[in-house]
Formats: structure tokens, sequence, C-alpha cells
């Protein structure tokens, strides 16, 4: 049989992407606009604070194209609490604007193919734990996509001896650090939580670097045989001084 | 021929998944507002009673993410029950506000692998009939996904012998018997009934043991050659007395 | 070349579900939804004339979940016939609570494997007329399902041998007559009509055997190797003095 | 390399298909409804000119299903006159009643695998001319969908020799044949146009000509081995002056 | 292991599909209309600007079918541009009638399998920048298409030599050749960006010629073997002065 490798799981993650209705948005009162503005720009805030208090991280973006048009990715330690602000979202008077329209739930994961490190637990080591509850870059640009390993016919990552997989996730991995720098990876887990098993993040000062690495990577036969992708959603950071600006109609 | 293998069936499921339209819900005034939410309380209130008398089983869900709000998962000893019940929920003042978006029709079921125990039909054990009429655990989180079985080429699950998917399905099991008192797992059938062949829920205290144990059966040749699955609806436990402070808006 | 079979085709059938809009029958005035009941029942009401008569048949079932409330089964002998009846259910007043959202056109098909019997050409013998022009029973359940013949690589439908076909379609058979008297099973072929090839109904008193016979028959080689299905849309039988109370909301 | 075949090509094509808005439709007046009507009558008429002058033709179906409640398939030496006849349909009264929901673009189309007959270019003979620019039947029944050839492992179509094709697309004519004078069949290219390759529309007197050709031609190797299909539309006539009964409510 | 290719990329480019909403812009009032139009006039004369001086470019379509009515494709030398581009259309008044049904995200790109010409780095040739940076035809029609390379079994591009990567596709640009003139062919890279791989956007003064050359292409091994395609979006060209008879709904 197979062996399974083990997991380090950190904080749970949430990306939840929306539609701005514009039409509501502009039959709105400049009362209700400016209210739910300030509502919104408050919970933010709030949330802030929670990152300076390393009990989560936030990032907001404003993603292109007709899939949606921002995203929120949100870390927390317990689901309950993702649960919380999708609902406070959802009641605030600016999500009324804010259609649902896709969304992931996975969790911060490292893969355990090395369990120890100079005979210490590698899950103990404060760097693993400062990678499994990230504060997340708040860097120009984002891409996120899931993606799972195929089982198809002699391309079924999860018959692959647990020696193989290492070895192909081992050269997978020396492409990504030719990104140092440029593009900083975060990847979830979401076997059992969400459609696809894994969730990438990716965040870089250049949006072409996010073209450029997963270009690269696809060359890597992890993913040339057994990638498997669904939709990209890109955008472009969207601090909370630039949301007036965002949502201001008057031209 | 490929002989198939009897099932046991007990009561019937409706997993049934609603998005809450928080537009309407703001619209609406408070009375209206109130009036639903105690009918509502009322409803879940009646359906304790049938468990108690075990006359049949349920649980409401919070789920995250896009896809659904809330999950209820709704056992009877008949399809009729479930009917009525759906039909009642559409038909309740807080029904205006709990949108369809997604369902699961199956009947709770073993496979017969091992007809006789001692010489005893398994399916008159006592044993066998609390499992065919479980009373749900009100567990912290729950997991549902549906899968069927592959028909592809060379991994073809109704061409493979009986012994072998007893093999395969046993040593499956092992995986499953690993997260005892972690996780609670009741399989449903739906072949005939629904779109996959199969429905899984899963109950658990940490929601993490709902990753962990579907990553570790991925592994399994009866999951790594046969399984397909569809999406995944996770929650967290929403009993009645928190009906209110889900549904409140006054922030 | 590989020969195709003949077929005798009978009347044409449409499945037609829809979805109980809920929100727009509350906000009906008591008036509104007396006379699109009585109404309805009417033209029900009128359809059973036309059984009687045996100019066709039907059938109205409510169906689980989320996909469809309800599904008519209509018979006729012609598609014109058949659209003037999705027309006036369109035009009538109940038309503007029941959205269509799904529908299958067909024609009951029986397959001409063996042209003839004791010499006769089997289209003349009586019964087969009555197969291809049945009265459906009202029996308490309903279960359909539209079906293709796979045409992948090794398993391709449509270049085996008209004997092989003829022989895997027995087999398939034998599995069907365990359930006779339990599961009454309708055949109308959609081959440029509609998306699938075939589409199946089957009706029983017991919801169950619905689920055993797909089950086993899953194993007959005629579906392990070339069996491709759709969503499956179960129900209960809705005859017409159980319409007030279906649309009753009067709690 | 593989050879391509030249393409002789005629008129452009467009079938539009469209739902009726039943509620909007009943909700109109009486003189909404009587100009809505008649203006579409005026638009149908002038159509009727073009064919006559032989500068396009067209017809109009009412389709069955869920899918669609009508389909025009609209034939004109340009793209440009299709899309002014999308536009005027949508512009116009009716059009706020009738919703778009498919389409497909495509041009007629006659492969060159014999470029030359008795010497003389194909392409320039009268009978080539005819059939690129057909009026088309107005008979009782139609079906349209769409077909692609395979491009997958050993079923590719792309990677045959040009003879072979030819071979196959030769056997697969003969088939046809046997349905003359019970059905015509045109057919429109849209590689580069719409999502599959060809656009098939069938006529026929008796609509169950229309399933008994796709049935006996399935069993060809061009379509068992490479054939792909997506939904079909079926339909009947329905000419100008059966309009004012189609849209007629008062029953 | 497998060598990438180095890209070269030019200008950012959004392709933005929309459909018009009729029936609001028929509800809406004379000055509302004229000023929308006005407003939208006056948007697209800005951008002819930013084309004078070479800091993008962009066209505008009016697309057949139920699938768009409109589709811009802009280029620009930042994302940042497109999504304010997008994000003024959604804003400005006619925005409220211009629903976003599709769109793609991507970059112009140019393979480097040949990294140097006489010793010089291909990239820093005047006429790489001028094709990086290229100022779109408004030539009469267009079609735009995503398309990914297989990696499919024995079909797998990313397990492909570079060398006979490039041959493939240095065969597959001797068909585009032939159409020098007649069709102009612009490439733009989306891996890590959208769905597809790539987008293709092709432009013709005869629509015809745009079927012709995807047609002959398919034959090409790069594509017979491991094109895959999404839907095609085909238009006729609609300069600024033209607007006002699109919208006009003055009969």
């Amino acid at each position: 049989m197979v062996e399974a490798v083990e997991t380090m799981d950190g904080w749970y993650s949430l990306h939840d992407m929306r539609i701005i209705d514009w039409q509501a948005w502009k039959r709105a009162t400049n009362e209700e606009r400016s209210h739910a503005l300030k509502e919104f720009e408050q919970l933010l805030t709030s949330w802030e604070k929670v990152e300076k208090d390393e009990k989560g991280s936030q990032v907001l973006y404003k993603t292109i194209g007709h899939k949606a048009d921002i995203m929120f990715m949100i870390l927390r330690p317990t689901m309950d609490e993702l649960l919380d602000i999708e609902q406070k979202i959802n009641k605030s008077a600016i999500g009324e604007y804010l259609i649902p329209v896709h969304s992931y739930f996975s969790v911060i994961e490292l893969s355990k193919y090395r369990p120890e490190k100079d005979g210490i637990d590698t899950e103990t080591l404060p760097e693993t734990q400062t990678r499994l509850k990230p504060i997340l870059p708040k860097w120009e640009y984002i891409s996120f996509y899931p993606m799972s390993r195929k089982r198809e016919g002699d391309n079924n990552w999860y018959t692959l001896e647990k020696g193989e997989r290492g070895k192909l996730l081992y050269e997978h991995s020396l492409t990504g650090r030719k990104y140092a720098g440029k593009v900083k990876q975060f990847i979830s887990g979401s076997i059992g939580f969400d459609r696809f098993e894994w969730g990438v993040t990716l965040f870089a000062h250049d949006v072409l670097q996010l073209k450029k690495i997963v270009y690269e990577m696809r060359f890597d036969e992890a993913t040339s045989r057994f990638g498997e992708f669904d939709d990209f959603y890109i955008g472009a950071h969207l601090p909370i001084n630039q949301l007036a600006s965002l949502f201001n109609i008057d031209s």
C-alpha cells in the first residue's frame, strides 16, 4: 500500500470573491453609500488589529475580469472565526452590494516529507510555526488558483511511491526557489474541505512574475503529468485608503 | 458475470443546502423577522421530538463559502416524510429567505459483504439496525460529499470480482478505523436516487480531522484508482439556540 | 460495417420538470390562487379523458430536492400534441408559479433484435402495440434518468457487432426481470431528439426498489462498460386530489 | 503532414433560440401585445421578400422542452446582415418577451473531396451554387445539433489521411441517402466561428425520421469513433399565420 | 527534465464581453440614453488619444449570437490601467446597460525559441518591440478564442522536448503565413492569469478567412494532437460613429 505523508496544518483560510453590484450602488442614496463605506472601513480596520496581535491575517485585492471584482483572503486560527467574518460582511451595509460569487476554504499546510531536522521534530521549529501562521504580504499583485493531482491511467499521483512523490515535489520546489524575492507562495490544503485538493496563493511586486512562475512550473513533471487546475483569480492590492476611490461614482 | 453485493438499507436521507437571502431579510420588517424565526424554531423543535421517539433524526449546520449558508441533513423512515419536510420549509415564513441551492437524496446503506455473523443474518442484529437508523451526532463540524466508483478503462470498479472489491473496501475501512472517536462516518446509497452513487457524511469535533481522514483515504486503492468526487460542503453546528444570533442583523 | 438494429416506436414522450415559485405563490391573492388551482385541476382532468380514450397517457409526481418540485411525464401520438400541452401549462394561471427547469423529449421505443415471433412481424403483435402505446401506471414512486452508450477507446458500443450487443442487452434484461411486479420500466429513444440517447422511467410501489434495480444493473456489462448517466429525478405520486394540499399555504 | 480538404462556403447562418417570457407577456396590455405581434409579423413578412429575391432564406420553429420555445434559422450572404437581424429582433417590441438563450453561428459548407466533375471545378456548377445558397424547406419538423470530430488517443480525425477521411465520409453519406425524400440535411461549418466544428440542421415531414437517421448514422465509423455532440433542438414549423395562436393567452 | 522556453512579454490585454440589456435601455428616458451614449463616446475618444500616443491600443466589436453583444479588446502597459478601464465602464452611465458576461486577461507574448538574430538579442529588436506593443488593426472582423496545450496520456505538450515543440510550432506558423494579408494574428499568454494558457485574437477583412485559417490549422500536429479550445467570440467592427446607430431604438 502507498504511504500518505503527514501534513502540518496552521491557520484556516477563506478566499471570498465578490462582484460589486454597481446598479444597486448607484441607486443608493449618498447617505447609504457613505454609511456603508465607513462601516466597511471600520470592519477592515478592526481586522488590522487582529493581524497586529498575530491572531490572524488578511488581504483585500481588486480582481480583474467578469469573474469577480474583489477578493478577500482571510486567515484565522479557527473555521468558526471565518464563518463569523463571512456573516459579518453579509450582514453589513456594504454586503448588499457585494454579491458572493466564489470562495475557497482551506488550511495553510506544509508536508512532512522530512519530519525531522537535526533530530528535532520539524513542526516544533519556530520557522515552521511562522510558515503555518503567516502574516500575508501586502504586495502589489495576487494570483489564486486551486489545484489537484491527477488520478488518471498511468498519471496517478496517489499510486506513486512516497519517495517518488517527494522527489518530484523537490524538483518542483527548485523552480519555485528561482523566484525568491519575486514571488511569495502560500499552499493551503483543501482535501475534504473544498472541490480541489490544494489552493495556491501567489504574491508578486510585478504581475508578470505570476505568469512566468506558473508557466515554468508547468514543465515540472509534478505538474505536466499530474497537475489539474481550475479558474485563476488575479488582482491588484486594495488598501483601505483606496476604498473610497474604488467605490466613488462621481466622475 | 460480476456479482453485485446485497445492501441493507435504513432511513432515507435528505441533505438540503440553502443560501440566506440577506437582502430580502433586511428589507423585511421586525415583525416579519421575529415571526419567521419563531416559526422556524418551532419547526426545528417539533423535529427534536421525532428524534426522541427514534422515528428519525436530523442536524443543521452553518456551511462556509458561497456555495451555501446552511445545510440540513434529515433522516426519516420514508421518502414521503422528507418531501413533506422540504415543502414545510418552503411554505414557512423563513422559507422566503432560504433559497434552495443544492440537495442530495439517498438512503443510509450498509454492504452485506459478510452476510452472516456467527450464523446469524447480519441485518437482523440490533447493532446493524442501530447503524441503519442512526441518531445523528451533534458534533461541532460536518463534511458532506457525494462520490462514485469509476468505470474507466482499467479502472472499472464494476468489472472487479466481488472478492477483490471486498478486499479493497476492507483495507479502506482500516484507514477509517484509525479515526475512531475523532470522525464519525455515515454512508448513504444514491444509485438510482441522485447524481452520484453514494453520499458520505462525516462529523468531527476538530474540523482538521475532516481533512486528515479524506487525505489519508485518497491513497487507499479503493479511492486512488476508483474514487470520483464532487463538491464538498463543510459546516459548523447550528443548534436552535444560536438561530437568533445567526439571523440577527442589529450590529 | 456494424449493423444498426431497427426500432419500433410508439407514443412521443415529454418529461417536464418544474420548480414551484413559492415566493410568487404567497404574494398572490386568495382568489388568484384558487382560480389557478381550479384551472389546473380542470386541465389535468381533461387529460384523464384522453387516457380513458387510449389517445395518450400521463402522470404527475412530486420530485425531491432542489432540482425540481414536480415532474410531468406525458405520452401522446404526436409531438405537436406535446407542444400544445407545454404551451397550455405555460399560458395557464398556475404556469406563472411553475418555472420550467428541465425536460426530456423522447419516444417510447422497443428494439427489434428479434424481428419475428412464430413467423409474425413482432411490431404487429397486440402485446407490442400495447407496450408502444402504454397507459402509465400510477404507482407510488417514479425515477427518471437519461442514459447513453459510451463511445470511448475499447468501450465503444457502436463498434460492437450486432450479435454481441444483443447478447449484452439480453443479459441486462435478465436483471430487470428479477424485479417483475416490483419495478415497471419504460424505455424511450432520444437519439437526435435530446442530449442523451435514451430516457429510462421506472415506477415502483417501494422507492427502495428503484435503488436496488439500478444498483444491480450497474454490474451488467452493458452498463459497467458502456452506461453513461446524467441526473436522476425521483418523485412520489401526486394525484389530482392532493393538489390542493400541496399548494395550500395556510399552516 | 496531414492534408486539409478545401471547403466551398455559401450563405452565413444564424440559429437563434429564445424562451418566451410568458410572465411579462401576460403583464403587458392588450395594446402592447397586439402591437408587438403585428410588428413581428411585419418583420417576418419583410424577410419573405428577401427569400423570394433569393438574397437569403429563413425558417421559424416552435421548439419542445425547457431549453427554448422558438428557434430561428436565418441564412444571409454576409454576417453583417445576420447581426442586423439579431439587433432588429432585440430592439423590436416582441424582443422584450423573447429572451435569447442559445445561438449558433456558421456558414453553409460543402467539402471539396472531389474538386472536379467532368473536368469542371465543382464550385462553379449551378447545382453546387444552389446547395451553397439554399432556400430552406418549410417542412413540418426540424432538428438542429452541433458536432465536432474527436481528437482523442487513437480516435483522432485530424491525424487520419485525407483518403481515409474521404472514405469514411462517403460511407456516412450512403446512410444519409437512404433517407432521401424523408430528411433534408444542411451542413454548416463553424470551426473558428462557434464552439463546435459543424452545425447539422435536418428537416422532416415525420419527426420520427429525425431520430431514425441520427440513430442509424451513429453506427457509421465516422460517427461511432469520431462524432461528438452537444444539445439537440427539435421543433415544429411555425408559419406566420400561426403566430397569433401561439401568443394568444385568452383561453 | 524538459526545458521551458523563455517568453517576451509586452502590453497587458483585457478582452471584455458584454450583453446589452435592451429591456433596461428601452425603459430609460431619452435624456438618460443620450447622456449615456455621449459619455460613452467621450470615453472611447479619450482612448483614441492613448493609442495615438502609443501608450496602448484598443478595439470594439459587435459580437454575434447570445453569448455577447459587444467585445472590447484593450491593451495597456500595466494591469492597473486595465482595472481602471474596467471600473470606468462599470461606473459610467452606459455601464448600467452593459452586463459583463465574459472576459479574458492575458499579456501579448512572443516565444524565444530563437533567442538571437545575427548575434543580437531578439527582444531588443525594434520589430520585436512593435510586435509586443502593437497598435491593433481596425479590420472588419474579429475572432477571439482561448486555447491550451493538452497534457493527456501520449499527447502531453509539456513532456515534449524543446526541439520537438519548436519544430511543431514552426510547422504551425507556416500555415499561418499562408494567410498573410488576409488574417492578422495576436497571441497573448495567460498561464497563471486566466483559465486557458493562451488567447488567440484574429482580425480579417473577410470573415470567411477566420474559419479557413482555424480549419486548416486544425490539421497541424501542434493542434490535432495538442490543441484544446473553448468558446469562440466573432464580431464585426464597431467604430465610434456607429454607436448611435447600434443603440438607436426608434424604428
